[in-house]
């Protein structure tokens, strides 16, 4: 197939100095294609994510010691659960480490908040996704003043510290902001309430929520412009089209593991040797 | 699609009285068509699944407490990887809770055998998968006397009480044992020891188990003798064609999943009402 890219995603949606309030949440940075292009693309692009992810596999089964992280944020409806279902039901379930974060329990309350996420960063050769994650600590907690101001505060840098700790220790982290247009929202809730087959995704904060839309918007920019490392960048994913955003992030993920350079792990035993005793077992 | 079972996978897998040696491990019970056929019903059974599949996460959303547990064991190159990743891989991996049981660690040594298995019982509406188990506590420790025989012997009732105790608490247990014949093991070692992008998945010691072919198969009858019951049943796979193998454990969840009759839940709010508030937002 032609690239269809003019520039990679990894640049294309790169969070740099971006402003949350200029994000044109119906626009396909980097991808001059269409809709059934864009389609074909992610059937395409999900056979090669799966390859790699394989060998990333194959090394943590072998001795390997790096990982990869991604980190889905984004409001309701921005299409996090279509990733996973899209993207990483692409890949064999065996090197997959899904965790959801939601409402912390009253167990996780009793400890630091990111104890809860510590324990759920994945195991080496894994792929790790978390559906929310730590963020929440300073977007949720944030703009419904769960906290004092003192303590969200000092998270941007606990933040920095802990995911420093994390890339130093062999994962790669891919961060992943979903946008979408609070118009799109409301055409995606619209649905929820018409398909019995869909009540069981809504909740009446899905609606009150939308009221906190430019706090929420404060506070990811906030996190954009305190978080956004080199050893943990973002990426800013306009999402009204969920084929665009589900071929996006296929494409980070490639990247990321493409930038290990894995091959398949070697024969740590004598091939021939082996195949001798085989044929005579 | 025609009906190509002329009975249910359910009824021909179930291993009552069944004797592991006896099986015909190239064998299709209960399936009438050949092997295209039995791809094209693979694809079409996985989106039934994965749709089924969908209906219990959202139950498990809602305050529904019952879940599925798939036990696969099976000797090495049985398969077990191909069902993961060809059967579980068609369903939501938001929903699915995969757990690979190898050598115990020195902390899960500290404990009783079933520690670690209880860790990891999959959460209300999760699609619980064990690639190996408590079995294998009777299978290898038993086969290489790594616990003394008054040890092993009682673990098949504290294995039956366990999974009574699991599937009273609402999860359906589906346990599935892979036979594949010693001759096509042989040709499945080939191929991992021809092809540098499989030799990851081999072992030296996959060639000497070879040798306890004999005390595995009567682990097993053991097994199939002492702990098949109603609650937490047996079946019995011949997996020589991995075709088959991969439909017979899709039917095998169909059919688990079909009998807990969910439908999508209610609404648990004022549908209209809710409709009104977010026009209005």
């Amino acid at each position: 197939m032609a690239n269809l890219w003019d520039q990679p995603a990894t640049t294309a949606l790169r969070a740099d100095g971006l402003r949350v309030a200029d994000v044109d949440t119906s626009s396909r940075p980097g991808f001059t294609g269409d809709k059934r292009q864009g389609k074909a693309a992610l059937t395409e692009r999900g056979q090669v994510l799966s390859k790699l992810q394989e060998k990333l596999f194959a090394h943590g089964r072998t001795g390997g010691d790096r990982s990869v992280l991604l980190v889905l944020q984004g409001m309701d409806t921005s299409g996090k659960g279509g990733i996973v279902r899209h993207v990483i039901g692409s890949v064999d379930p065996q090197g997959v480490d899904h965790a959801s974060f939601g409402v912390p329990t009253e167990q996780e309350k009793q400890h630091d908040f990111l104890w809860r996420i510590r324990k759920r960063l994945p195991a080496h050769g894994q792929l790790g996704v978390f559906d929310r994650s730590h963020y929440e600590d300073v977007l949720v907690a944030r703009v419904h003043d769960l906290v004092p101001r003192a303590e969200w505060e000092q998270r941007y840098g606990q933040i920095n510290k802990f995911e420093r700790e994390v890339a130093e220790s062999g994962t790669i982290i891919v961060k992943v902001a979903m946008f979408i247009s609070l118009e799109e929202q409301k055409r995606r809730l619209r649905e929820r309430l018409q398909r019995p087959d869909k009540y069981w995704k809504f909740s009446p904060a899905d609606i009150t929520e939308r009221d906190y839309w430019p706090e929420y918007q404060k506070a990811y920019q906030a996190i954009l412009d305190r978080t956004n490392t080199e050893y943990a960048p973002w990426y800013v994913l306009p999402a009204d089209h969920k084929w665009y955003s589900r071929l996006a992030v296929t494409e980070l993920l490639i990247d990321a593991l493409t930038s290990l350079r894995l091959d398949w792990p070697p024969a740590d035993f004598d091939v021939a040797e082996q195949m001798r005793l085989l044929e005579r077992s």
